[in-house]
């Protein structure tokens, strides 16, 4: 069993290197031998080359990192770590798609070897790193769990885009398959993680545990996005309900808006797979979800009504959504809701221009197959909508903004960043 | 037109002297004339005795206060500021009750004048102040709002038992029927309230920015019940999987547990009530509702399947419930949903006994029809239930409270007091 006095001897393996695995394996390599693999060969040169296209490592970072970045799995049989970091993500029916943590798994059980350590980082149900991986890295490599090797789960917290909360002062979750498994796997990150860490009793009071931070987040979203939809019925200005309330010491400040993204919108559907598993049907978990899936419904229409009632007829021009990653300051747009934005105004028999100077021009096509405009064209647009509260969108002025309508454009401002009287609708 | 200079010639009554009215009348008694009334002849004898049965005013606080209390509606006439603070409870069928609220507006109707102010405090939904009060004061007074008289709505944020957060140490959201009433409300207000005042901007704002508060509460605690309830049938504490997600900043740290009382499990009905006047059904509100009026049900059963597990047979002997108050350290039984529990382990066919000396005792009978007992029998219960975290329960030992159990007596720590591994069942 290792300890902490063989901490020195670690060859640590970063398996998976996107939003998450990266910063982990950036912050290891300052203090033990890193390889940093993925089998996104662009991915793998392009770190070569000092470029993070997450945006999230500045090229002088990565310069001199001292990572070695692998794409071929052989190359990572020398280390004595791994620290699996793949994407989660759900299927086109919301359900868990554990295939990348399966290939993972798979890749590691065949260079695993006596007294390695297998560390899960991805968020999951719980009992997917006992029930579904470990099998796998047991099975492959002949190797018995707590005897031969050991087994870790410690769950990502990094938070894309939030230049305040970073890897190293966020508090992490450890655990381990047994009391000294998790022991090292505590030490291990308390190497790394400055604020400390928090080592859960279990691998599946750790997994449980990461899956309902975002669960109550989504949650509590849906609900201001329910009052939202209410208090438009009721012609109240939410944000307006939201700043009084929010007078108050122990009302949390949420706000209404587009939920996409890779963690807050598919986490819940992790938890309410294990849960159908045994028959429990939870009903607030899903609510949620369909709440805040029905957004870009609401907004569409929100929008088409004071169009109506604004001009009488529609003028000509296409709509623009300013903004289309999941979230401020954030290169990604995996499963942005702006898109289904478009989709439900699109359905209105509008045209819709998407324009985001973050967001990452190649993704955007190869995953939904059109172009974003490069370039804002003045006096063309007969609605704006403001979708994402990026630093660059605050500091533009109405004036500018209002600039691309046409005369009559209605500015539609969903993210609260403008004076209400300085917009035409807003939540 | 009231301004502030005109404060010294206030006279004000605060109509309704309960968990809200009494500690406002307080307040504004330490600056003005201030007539205490309430239609509860017994509650004016006492407190006129320096004895306020809620247990929120200390009797030496009641002795000079300066209000003088009345029940007979005649005597408040000479006054020119009405704060009604009488409650908005629900009805059977979880309806709103707006009897009181209708009632206090036709008794101040008969003793409106020309220059005087009206204001609210009860919680309600958007609409009542205006479309259903307003209507009464000035059809029996035959006066018209904003040119005879002024109205107000300011909704209380009352804690009861909570001594840290109290009257003059909470932001109070202020509005008013037009800007000047608003200002007036607000100026008023700010003379109690030292760390200040929210200014709406209109009556249904502050109305809907109550009720929303309540409901943000009880939708996250009905999360963390759901929640409780899966991991239960996942055999994992919820308590240790909340004190790992509670390791991430923001993480929001609510408890499992009974929801009762008058506000949080009451408000939200209020807003759906009104959603469900214009075709709105929210999803969310009323499935928080649903769930956390299931917990009872779910306690009783996790009770049931532990006493039938660990003792293979039932011992005799009765069950008792330890806290019978709808929150720690408050007096008020009103609406706790711990005599749903004692209905629930009763259709078990066991027998209950509820204990709490807070509780008070009058009360309980009148309300329910049984008798509390008033002094715990050692060795006499099968099964203990901690049902509410008061002081004074905190501060047994489990050596006590097991001291009244019988040999193989099961206790279920509902709020998570004692040491997971001091009790037989926990959350």
């Amino acid at each position: 069993m290792k300890n902490c006095n063989q901490f020195k001897k670690l060859e640590i393996c970063v398996c998976g290197l996107g939003y998450v695995g990266l910063p982990i394996a950036i912050e290891f390599a300052k203090i033990f031998n890193v390889v940093g693999f993925d089998t996104d060969k662009l991915r793998i040169k392009e770190l070569k080359n000092n470029y993070d296209r997450t945006a999230e490592i500045a090229s002088q970072k990565l310069d001199g990192c001292g990572i070695t970045f692998v794409s071929e799995a052989g190359l990572i049989s020398r280390c004595n770590v791994f620290i699996i970091t793949v994407p989660t993500p759900i299927n086109n029916f919301n359900k868990p798609d554990l295939r990348f943590l399966i290939n993972a798994s798979q890749t590691i059980s065949r260079v695993l070897k006596k007294n390695d350590f297998v560390i899960y980082e991805s968020t999951v149900y719980p009992g997917v790193t006992e029930d579904e991986c470990l099998p796998i890295l047991e099975q492959n490599s002949g190797l018995k769990v707590n005897k031969d090797f050991w087994l870790g789960y410690s769950p990502e917290r990094i938070n894309p885009g939030d230049t305040y909360n970073r890897i190293d002062n966020i508090v992490k979750i450890t655990s381990g398959s047994n009391r000294e498994a998790a022991n090292f796997v505590d030490e291990l990150y308390k190497k790394i993680i400055k604020v400390g860490t928090h080592k859960a009793p279990s691998i599946k009071i750790a997994e449980a545990a990461k899956v309902i931070e975002n669960i109550q987040r989504d949650l509590n979203i849906a609900l201001i996005n329910e009052l939202s939809m209410l208090f438009k019925e009721l012609d109240l200005n939410t944000n307006e309900i939201l700043k009084a309330a929010g007078s108050k010491w122990n009302f949390m400040p949420f706000e209404p808006g587009l939920v996409g993204g890779h963690c807050i919108g598919v986490d819940p559907y992790y938890l309410t797979h294990k849960a159908s598993e045994i028959g429990f049907h939870p009903e607030l978990i899903l609510a949620g979800r369909r709440t805040n899936d029905n957004m870009p419904d609401f907004i569409a229409k929100i929008l088409i009504r004071h169009m109506i009632k604004s001009n009488k007829s529609f003028i000509n021009g296409p709509v623009l959504i300013l903004g289309m990653t999941f979230k401020e300051n954030c290169r990604d747009i995996r499963n942005s809701k702006v898109f289904q934005l478009r989709d439900k105004i699109i359905q209105y028999g509008l045209e819709v221009d998407l324009y985001d100077k973050l967001a990452d021009y190649d993704t955007v096509k190869l995953n939904y197959g059109f172009n974003k405009i490069e370039n804002l064209d003045e006096n063309k647009y007969q609605a704006i909508i403001l979708a994402v509260k990026h630093d660059y969108i605050k500091a533009m002025t109405m004036k500018e903004i209002r600039a691309y309508g046409k005369v009559g454009c209605i500015v539609f401002d969903l993210k609260n960043v403008f004076p209400h009287d300085e917009v035409d609708i807003c939540l």
